[in-house]
């Protein structure tokens, strides 16, 4: 697939989606925010993808929003026309809808494991878009600024939910309404990245993170748990669990995956798991309904 | 009380929990998890007991579901014929529910403290049937493995619900879309477990637990705090926080556990509360409906 | 503004709120939670404050409730006659709430930043009403006492809902059931405090804190953040986080301190944001409906 702001290469069933505006710190703009959606959807979609790689070229990972096109155009595309002639706003409206919350709800609803690789600095949307990926690996230099209250401007990409729940909500405070940069070693001790390795070392983490699942685990079944933990967050009480899972219990436990997995494992060999996400979903899968927008 | 495959000894107010089949490396059968949930629900009515320990016999904590005997007649019991002539699964029936959900609703709705000492290597099943206690403790040479992916499964024992709530999501995404073993060490970082201790070590620290609580606290107030933080964690607002609590400060302000709580306290010596889980639960408990399966 | 238990204190834009009983150890009574909430309110109103600490007088941080005025008085002021003659309590009354609630739902609601320099012992009501704060710093004599169930009393001032979401749910079992003390160096491993300082850098730290952000973020934009961040917790599901979200990006992106963000940024230089939290939220704010006692 060729796109103007990005690289999408599938090698070894492992997609890898790279930032590719090094001269603007892959600055976001709205083109870039469709192209990052497109290349997640032929991911997921594709049998051949097991995990997916997201890193940037360069120096920096993302620099945020690219202020250039100015804040507005990017944030709300063709939603000056939602402020009525009394100044009421239409805020109900899809058109309203900030791009980054657009890119996070695609990354929440995939059925594929998502690995950050942060090469540099992630600031704003830089920041915020890799909260809805499964694992972050940090290269030493990586840096994150949750940079909005210094801008005048508030949480994307979905972050009130997602960042309180990675890093916790007294560090998500601090950071936040302080918007100061926090360097790699800090983002590892709240949980904000799963690992620190040399910038020499990023790819080759990432790559290794993505084998360990992709030659190990059922893809229809690495979907599934990633769904329900995701989900599992959100849920009220462990009944709706209890509920999921006794579906997934059921439906999986008589698929072609569960006697692979139990023979290579009394075979003591590496599985070789036959389903697909493509076609192999349980009947029950979704088993939630899109909220709407409005 | 006998059972076949655990054993359960009451000393000291406290109840101890043995999963027994060392030869199987504990692994579960349904009949396990049944003699399970009569043991739980024999501690948590019986006022001799003020907290249970759950633990492994021989070199393993729990091996997960026996495998021996088809992961499929363990996990839905009876429901077989739950599929029509036309494969549609009938998914609301109660029937449907795998046991390990059972055994973690039973856990989540205890009123005495269960402190989980894992001797050894705990896997899948025996992975998950920890998250519901409230406290583990971990000997040196434990290992957790969520590793339902890797044969092909998805997670049970609500685990969806429990276990991104006590490790993080970024933590619990890495460890079961890989299914990889997770030594003590690191489980202790990511807040799996509460303390590490030396495998000879494990069942006196998790009775100093015990006794910790048992010799200081109330057990009609450790009863309702277990309960607030647990269903806390579920809220959407503090104001859910704040009805049930007003009601438990009413109610509990005017017992005598409190007017000792006091006294004890000014007198400096070791409190003798009067109230008894069985009988002095206060009139508003539970304040809660349990949600249906279907 | 005078008050009796407290002292309100407004310099550099920053407020400081003293508990002012040292000879009590800063007990906390009824008229103390009412002062409180009239301090607080004080600063949320003032455009001249930008930050609030709360910090306590002598070598305690707060002992809990006044004990000598007796703990019904304190936790449910005029709820005697809530009792029927028939024994059946009217928890629905809204003069049933204990007051440490009242409190937290005032904090939960505040559109400024606070931050509590917790110099001392905080037990009881002195340990939770520091929950609701978004930042803590200790001094390393602080120590923190969930000790309720040692009184034979329960959680209060919405410690249910927040305990678990700062310090993760097995952590904050364990502390409430055996009541014991925590100390600094404790608290800061599971994330109850953000930092833990020598005790004579304590205020001054708190107001390095206070100024990062004051100095830095635009007011609006900290007291949305703040918002979201803490109602983004109770989130079930992105969605709800991006619905608030773009309309916040949508409002802000057109405001006079966006401008400001962007040129300040650009320029190199230190922002001055001209929006004021008494005038200039968006119009959807607040975005919520406050959810009824009963």
């Amino acid at each position: 697939m060729a796109f103007a702001f990005i690289r999408y290469e599938v090698a070894n069933r492992i997609a890898t989606i790279t930032l590719a505006r090094p001269e603007k710190l892959n600055a976001v703009n709205g083109a870039m925010v469709r192209e990052l959606i497109a290349a997640f959807e032929a991911a997921d979609s594709d049998d051949a993808v097991g995990a997916v790689i997201v890193t940037g070229e360069g120096r920096a990972f993302c620099a945020g929003a690219d202020l250039s096109s100015g804040s507005e155009s990017l944030v709300a595309p063709g939603s000056a026309d939602l402020t009525g002639p009394d100044g009421t706003v239409d805020y109900a409206n899809e058109r309203m809808r900030e791009v980054g919350g657009r890119l996070a709800l695609v990354l929440y609803n995939l059925r594929k494991p998502v690995i950050g690789a942060i090469n540099g600095a992630a600031a704003g949307l830089g920041a915020t878009l890799t909260l809805p990926m499964d694992i972050r690996i940090a290269a030493e230099e990586a840096r994150f600024g949750f940079v909005f209250a210094r801008r005048g401007m508030v949480l994307e990409t979905a972050a009130s939910f997602f960042l309180p729940r990675i890093a916790g909500i007294g560090t998500s405070l601090e950071w936040c309404m302080s918007g100061r940069m926090v360097d790699a070693a800090e983002a590892l001790r709240h949980g904000l990245v799963n690992a620190v390795v040399p910038q020499g070392d990023l790819l080759r983490a990432a790559e290794r993170q993505a084998r360990e699942i992709i030659d190990n685990a059922a893809p229809v079944a690495v979907a599934l748990v990633r769904q329900m933990l995701w989900r599992g967050l959100g849920m009220a009480h462990p009944m709706e669990a209890h509920r999921i899972e006794s579906r997934g219990i059921h439906a999986r436990s008589r698929s072609a995956d569960a006697s692979e997995g139990v023979r290579s494992f009394l075979e003591k060999r590496r599985p070789a798991f036959p389903d697909r996400v493509s076609q192999d979903m349980p009947d029950f899968y979704p088993w939630w309904e899109e909220p709407p927008y409005a």
